[in-house]
């Protein structure tokens, strides 16, 4: 697994997201999986609950029928930067990767603000296939305005 | 045709317009080129009219020149961040490939703001000498505010 | 040295910074250095000084004793999303390179803005154990909040 698969898969990420094609991200996940999302507060102070949990794929489906309804009244739209992944190490065959991102929110009027900040701490192993895929994701927020009905995937 | 390459034509665009070369804009183009800015509401209401079009070098450099005279009143900076490029598919020497960006804009005070977020929908294939160039480049822009006398380009 | 050395440098930089290692700044420069933090407007005026200035290892480690000591009482966070390098020439072994970034700044209470937005134009060479280094390293900023008691690196 090298840098361009991990940046490839990201990519791929961030892309099922912003284009609400929302089916497409429990696809980039192995089944079981691990997927937190949390903040960096909480983190420092050994808190193991997140905002947002799941150990499955069925989880993450579930999450996203919630957000297709949700979408019915909430209109605004997402666009992640992902920044440059970072390689912590490998092994068997499993890569520990850091990688900062930053999320825009666009309101249905047009207005824009920084959504989210932070580190995605990843854990990236390749399918039966071959293709890499998230073992595990924990996006670590430095901060975040979490006031939206049923939030989006990180 | 590959990733680096890509990335390479994204960060000599994005360099040409933050560091106001702006003549070197249109260089990164083929001749006939389709460039348009739109907004991802009306590519969703399938209408085809942009906020910006051009369809040859020669409508890029006009652009160019309004940019120039329009700049000596309005003296605001640009920064794009350009994420990870997606090449969805390869055809005939053509790559077509979809790239997130986000436009910061500095006012002269120093004042700063998320100017747009979109993606970049690209055909991009090589010229006579081999370098990678834009045969199209629509700007989806998420939202954005579409307030200033003449628009830099996307 | 290729694109994927300063990508992996950039990113060990931007996380050195953001994770709050700050200890492992200094490492990233060779020793002596130049490393100086300017804005765009000074260097279209021809000003050589800078907000932050440091001609060694020793002065970087400096600014992390004081930052370490000012931190007691500032407690914002920041996030860089660094973008993608364009490799400007290689002479003597030594890469110029300009890469654009974004710092997002994160209060205590959750609060994010856009922070700095510019473009570092750097020297690069490898060190004796052929890992690349900065020699030298000017941040140019668009504008920014240059507000802070004392300034975390850029």
């Amino acid at each position: 697994m090298d840098t361009a698969q991990l940046v490839a898969l990201n990519a791929a990420y961030a892309r099922a997201i912003d284009n609400e094609q929302y089916e497409r991200w429990p696809e980039l996940f192995h089944d079981p999986c691990f997927y937190k999302v949390t903040t960096a507060d909480n983190v420092a102070r050994g808190y193991e609950a997140g905002i947002i949990y799941a150990d499955s794929r069925g989880m993450l489906e579930d999450r996203v029928s919630a957000l297709r309804k949700a979408n019915i009244y909430e209109r605004q739209r997402y666009r992640h930067i992902v920044g440059l992944p970072v390689v912590l190490g490998m092994a068997d065959g499993t890569a520990e990767v850091e990688t900062p991102f930053l999320i825009v929110r666009i309101m249905r009027d047009g207005q824009m603000d920084v959504f989210a900040t932070g580190c995605y701490r990843d854990k990236v192993r390749p399918d039966a296939t071959g293709a890499p895929r998230f073992a595990e994701r924990i996006a670590v927020c430095d901060g975040g305005r979490f006031d939206t009905l049923v939030a989006i995937p990180f």
